[in-house]
């Protein structure tokens, strides 16, 4: 593919950086992620997904357990996944995530540090409290996070999960604390869960009737 | 392609419909507008579009001609495209953008009318206030809509503009309310019309030289 023309502007350097970082984000167009979009037809990649649990988080808001900043959560989810432009997408349930981090921290630096200095706090600083996952806003972003491709599962019955065999057990494990986030989201979760085993989308290492006893 | 599964949840018919609304508007991933990716790779869908917007809104604020709520400004840009779903995307130098808009109407009404009335008024009040252009907020939101293809075009050489023969003053009439959101803005986007046209990227009928007389 051509080269693309690079973007100058002498009169407005600061400007200049923000258009050019917006330019680099763009790599996250390319970025294809485990999961089918809803209709099953092709791998979504991370700006899509971005931008649906954003418009979730607005729309499912009142089903947090505390109030939360709105516009914050938004704009954590619409930039938690930039990382991922040098990182790349790694699967939830891989191994590889503690790896992952790492390369993800290297991969901040150096995307937002794209931005004038006051500009890199921000974004650096707002991806790392969805990282660490502590504040109301972050437990309340990473709800949307987890309950996309879970939803994205069941529609197109369990075909990440089948691909890639992952049990009933890893995925109540690994996205068990969206119960932190949201009661209301995780009784919807544990109803998919649930449906997904009795349809066989799902395999549970412990059979139902051994634990209906 | 198969069928998908249907997402049904009675304890909770409210959170049914708000999911099933997710589920619908992930059309617009399908939905091919006439810009390229800004690496040229291929052409952008209406959800990577409306991703990219709703972060330079809030990386770029602080050009904004006013002071602007930036939650409602992002909200507004993730949504302001969902139409599209079914009314499908209408190239900004097309004559058919007022039918489109007709067609629009009633994509909102049926899109937002999957919501509980409270939810659906919020989302298609929110997208007429986009779409009127009154509020500082649309104002400043439309900056971006407009702004982005701009620079598609001129990192790639003017493709865009060069395939469907957009001249330089057809750009400067659908653009120049740019100008309304952000003088700042507007003068990086008059820098790089000049350069786009002195790089033949897009023609002037008005010479530059007959200008300077």
């Amino acid at each position: 593919m051509p080269k693309m023309n690079p973007i100058n502007f002498e009169q407005n350097k600061r400007l200049e950086k923000q258009i050019n970082f917006i330019i680099e984000i763009d790599k996250v167009k390319n970025i294809i992620r485990k999961s089918l979009l809803f209709d099953g037809s092709r791998f979504e990649n991370v700006a899509e997904h971005s931008w649906t649990i954003s418009i979730m988080a607005v729309l499912l808001e009142e089903h947090a357990n505390f109030k939360v900043d709105t516009g914050k959560v938004q704009f954590m989810l619409l930039i938690h996944d930039i990382v991922e432009a040098d990182a790349g997408d790694t699967f939830l349930y891989s191994e590889d995530r503690k790896n992952a981090h790492t390369n993800e921290e290297k991969a901040a630096e150096r995307i937002f540090g794209m931005l004038e200095p006051d500009q890199k706090k921000i974004f650096l600083d707002t991806w790392k409290e969805y990282e660490e996952g502590k504040t109301n806003e972050a437990k309340f972003a990473l709800v949307f996070d987890r309950l996309q491709p879970i939803i994205q599962n069941y529609v197109n019955k369990g075909f990440t999960w089948k691909k890639h065999k992952v049990t009933y057990e890893q995925v109540v494990k690994e996205n068990k604390h969206i119960k932190e986030g949201s009661e209301e989201i995780w009784s919807f979760v544990e109803h998919i869960l649930q449906e997904s085993v009795e349809k066989g989308y799902l395999t549970k290492n412990q059979s139902l009737e051994e634990e209906k006893k």
